[in-house]
Order: C-alpha cells, then sequence, then structure tokens
C-alpha cells in the first residue's frame, strides 16, 4: 500500500472560491451580508478530483492519500477570529465531502483557524471537530499566521501547548506549513515554506518540546527545508549549542516529507535521515506541476524517484506506508485494519 | 592553489568587542562621548589569527581566505547611520590589518554601513574606500537589515541599484549574507542565515535584475541555502512562473559556496550545480567549529568533502580557485598575476 501524506484540495469548485471573496469582501465592508459557505453538489466535487488528484495518484502507483485544504489559502494573516473560524469549516467540510465520496482514496487532514498570536481555543475546537466527528488523522499547523512577518512565538513557546495537548490527547500529529507570504521578500512556494521548515526545525533543536510532549509528532513538509541538505551544519550546531544528540532529541518526533522533485535530493534524504524518519509524499497538486524535460516525467511524481532510490524493500515499505500508518494511527481505522 | 571564498574575522580582539559595546552604550545614552575605534598591536592580531583562520587553512591545505568581519556582528538592524559607518569603517580597517600582515593569505572583503531601509550612499562609499583605497576584492551584502524582521525590499528592487552601480563599476561581487537575527524565531545560524540564501535566490528567479545588470555577480554563501537540495523545485517553479530557465536567467551571475558540512551535501552541490557556479569555502571559524564524531574531522574542513568529490582534476581546479578568480578578478592582482 502506497500512503502520500501531502496531498492539498487545490483545485476546488470555483464556488468555494467565490465564498472567500464574499468572506474578504465583508471584512473591508461590514455592511454586507455574512456569506454562507457555497452550495457544492458530489458531481462538481467528483470532475474537481477525478480528473486531478485521484487520477494522478492511481496513474504514479499511489494508494491514499492524506488531503488537506489548500495551504496557501488558509491566509491565516486575515485577522478577524471569526472569519477564520468560517472560512476554516467551510475547507475543512469540503475535505470531508471527498472523503466521503472517496473513502478509499482519501483521509483528511484539517486546517486551523489560526489568526496571527490570536487565541488557540478555536483552533483548538475546529481540530477535535475534525478528528473526533469527520474522523480526520492530522492537521496542518502554521508556525507564521502573520504569513512571512513571523511575529508569532517559536514552536517551542507555551503559547502552542493548547494546542499540543489537543494533539496528543487525540492522537494525531501536525504538519508544519505555513499559508500565502504578504512579504514581498518571500515568494511562497520558493522561498517561504522552505524558510518555515527549515526554521522550525531549528527552533525544535534549540528548544526542549518533546520532553515536555513526549508523544507529539510533527511532520516537516518538502523535504524539510534545507535540513537533510545541511544535516552536518545541524548535527553541529547541536554540539555547538550544547544541546542533545538529533536523534534523540528531535528525531523521535519529527518526520520528512518527500516533496523534494529531483532525484539527487531524494538520495541525499534516504541518505542521511533514518528511513523511520521519511514519509512518501507528492504535495500534489501543488508548488511544481510540470514535466520536468529532462526525465520526461512530473517533477512532483516524487514516487519514481523513490522507487530508484537504492534501499531494500522493507526499508522503502516504510517510506510508502509503515511510517504514514505510525506517524498518523488514526488512519488504520480508516483502513479497516483492526 | 586554494582559495577559501568565505572565512569571517570571529577571533577579533577583545578591544574591537569593547568599542563596539561603547558604540552601543552611547546610543542609550547620547551623553557619553563618541568611542574611537580601539588601539591594536600588529601582536595582538598576529595572536588572534595565527593560532586560529591561518593555522586552520595551513593545516588543511589552503592558501588564501577573503576574508570578511564576523557576519553576526555587522548588526545592520541598528538604526543608526553614524554608528554604522564607524562600525564598518572600524571592522574593515582591522580586516585591512590582517591582510597587510599576511598578504599571501588573506584578501579582504567588506562589511557595509548598512541600516533597515537606510540610503545606501554610506554603503557605496564605504564599499569605494575599501576596494580602491585598501585592495578588498569584495563585499558582503545584507538583504535584511533588520536583522530578521525582513523590512526591505528585495535585492531585484531599484532600492538597491546605486550600490549595484558601484559593484559593477569596481568589478567586485558580493556575498549575500546576513547578520545576526532579532527574531526569536529564526537562529542566525541555524535559520535566518540559510532562509536568506535561499530567498534571495528566489527573489532573482521572480524577477530580471542580470538583464539590468549583466555583469552583477552574487555568491550566495552556506552552499545556495535550501536551493541545490531542491533544484528541481527551482526548475519547476521557473517554468511555472513563466520565468527563463535557471542558467540563463540567473547562474550566469550567481555562485554559491561549499560551507556545506557533510559528504552527501557537497556531493549533491557537486551534481546539480555546474562546477562553473561552485566556490570552494569553509566559513571557517564560522557556525559550527567541533569534530564530527562520525568522521573524526572537523565539521568545517570542507576540503576533505571536496577531495573525496568524483569529479576530475580540471573541475575540481575551478572550484578551488579558478572560480574564485573569475568571480572576484582583483584577486589576480593580489596574487601577482599579470
Amino acid at each position: 500500500m502506497i500512503i502520500d501524506c501531502h496531498g492539498h484540495y487545490t483545485t476546488v469548485p470555483a464556488a468555494h472560491k467565490r465564498f472567500r471573496e464574499q468572506q474578504l469582501a465583508r471584512l473591508a465592508d461590514p455592511g454586507l451580508p455574512a456569506p454562507e459557505p457555497a452550495q457544492i453538489s458530489d458531481e462538481e466535487i467528483r470532475q474537481s478530483i477525478d480528473e486531478n488528484q485521484l487520477r494522478l495518484l492511481r496513474e504514479r502507483g499511489g494508494d491514499l492519500m492524506i488531503f488537506s485544504p489548500q495551504a496557501s489559502a488558509m491566509e491565516h494573516h486575515v485577522p478577524d477570529p471569526e472569519t477564520a473560524v468560517a472560512w476554516a469549516r467551510a475547507c475543512n467540510d469540503l475535505i470531508h465531502r471527498v472523503v466521503t465520496l472517496y473513502p478509499e482514496h482519501f483521509a483528511g487532514a484539517c486546517q486551523l483557524p489560526q489568526t496571527p498570536n490570536g487565541p488557540l481555543e478555536d483552533s483548538v475546537v475546529e481540530l477535535r471537530r475534525c478528528v473526533e466527528e469527520l474522523g480526520f488523522v492530522g492537521c496542518n499547523l502554521n508556525p507564521d499566521p502573520s504569513g512571512g512577518h513571523w511575529t508569532s512565538r517559536p514552536l517551542t513557546d507555551e503559547y502552542w501547548f493548547p494546542l499540543y495537548e489537543a494533539l496528543v490527547e487525540l492522537d494525531v500529529p501536525a504538519m508544519i506549513h505555513v499559508s500565502a507570504s504578504c512579504n514581498p521578500n518571500f515568494h511562497a512556494l520558493g522561498a517561504h515554506y522552505l524558510n518555515a521548515d527549515t526554521s522550525a526545525f531549528m527552533q525544535l533543536i534549540e528548544g526542549d518540546l518533546f520532553a515536555e510532549f513526549p508523544t507529539l509528532r510533527f511532520v516537516i513538509p518538502h523535504g524539510g527545508g534545507a535540513v537533510p541538505y545541511h544535516w552536518g551544519r545541524y548535527r553541529g550546531l547541536a554540539d555547538r549549542l550544547g544541546r542533545p544528540a538529533l536523534d534523540g532529541h528531535v528525531m523521535g518526533n519529527v518526520f520528512f516529507d518527500t516533496c523534494v522533485y529531483h532525484q539527487p535530493g531524494i538520495d541525499l534524504l534516504c541518505d542521511v535521515v533514518d528511513v523511520d524518519n521519511v514519509l512518501f509524499a507528492s504535495e500534489m497538486l501543488g508548488a511544481v506541476r510540470g514535466v520536468d524535460p529532462e526525465t520526461g516525467f512530473h517533477w512532483d511524481d516524487t514516487k519514481r524517484y523513490l522507487d530508484a532510490v537504492d534501499l531494500p524493500a522493507e526499508e522503502k515499505r516504510k517510506i510508502f506506508e509503515l511510517n504514514a500508518r505510525r506517524v498518523y494511527p488514526r488512519l488504520d481505522e480508516r483502513l479497516g485494519v483492526p
């Protein structure tokens, strides 16, 4: 079985995007009526999925995708909590519709209604709703709700603890994933996402979060940002800063996905990071969608790179399936595994 | 000949640090007298260099290091222009002292007196002084003088053009190098530096700077941040965003150093990036200083990794020497090459 732990609903029906536009219009003009989430038919959802994520998942040999709302559209920088709650609910309800239509191929991970330095109660409520009522298996946690201004506190700060307590209790992991960039220095896909991955990892080295929450689990996407490429730097920095070695200190709780879009990058990831910490993912339909003229295959067809990695079959099975089932234990329930 | 293009004077005599403390004290209390740069003897400078950078350079087989002030101590976030000018001058004068004492082993790269969104005239003046009067061969350019708040404009913005005009006229490159982080989200060495490298590269993809300045040259340190590891992502993003292919668009003007502290990272760098764009460097004494218990050698002894890379001797000579002489053409003058 092949589980892709990182896919986004980037192909939502237009009516859902109009709902968002109406939300933003009302923030600009409070005299407008509060919009209602779009009425979207099953047929519209099927059309948006069948020829996109589902087709590609099947063509590439995948079985199940952990599916979450479009990351760049989370827009946590919009500071109104009520708007954030309504938007996250609408996005997550749409994911639930997809999962209900294709229970064998998709499992849900939810968007949280974060706002810049806003209280996390709403996020805890939405997480609980998605996991307990809708059967979601994880969530996306934005370490920078400001959208590139980085005004929030590091992930090791007590600010985040109420959310961590809920994650631990529900036994679901969080993928560390920022949203759109409002800072012209950071292209969302080419800088902000990778910077967030890198920064989050270093915050975890500096802190001691997993002593406080020994069963908390984070997935750092996009192959861990810059981290595996600079693995020697991080091992050396941990030593120089008097932090414990990475394996016990962070790598019992942190996992990297395989959203790295060329063979040498995947080779390095599988070489330097313990295979127990690597989860197969493609991020499709994500940042990069075309065909690499050098290979003739899609950049984000990451299964091809992993197939070509020199690892024993049992190690690859960890990357493709077993690690995901360990990190997202609620998957087994969805998969009907007793 | 082996040229290390990235070394910092991180071992300055204590009196130089006291001068900085006096500067900052006076900013807090303008009633204090304006401090004078420290009086430092040749002997003190020799002591600070002989057993540190020079010893390591020689032990590891290097010949010449392009040497600049301590990056994290540039502190461009301090907004007072007069203080920035005096500090940059003092730091650069000290580099000049080192270069004068060891002309065969060090060449200067200067710190610029940048301030957050401040005018660049002072930086142009100091650049000219260092290159024309002191014989420096390059400079460090901070793309985020705010120190982790990223309030400045992207490197492709016209704000930076006066400096680029001077760099082009003087025929010296700039290394893109941030300073200390004032943002608790970003550890300077473990996140801010790498994020800046990554962000700068993506800014250059988004813009068209080298059409405006065809001979401008940037060295992106720390192995290019996250870029080589995500080379497929950048090639694919350029395509998706309708930008030209990377080789003509940015890689005629952008170079990565080899400050990557493990063998798999250096292997990947040399595999995916054209060897014409890779410059040997160690950053010593820099971010990571200890011994890797897995190899028994210093993390930042990057020459060992390069020696082990599977490349023909003439390609390695480019990385170790010829590329540096091409990117820093004023080196030849210093080396006595006609």
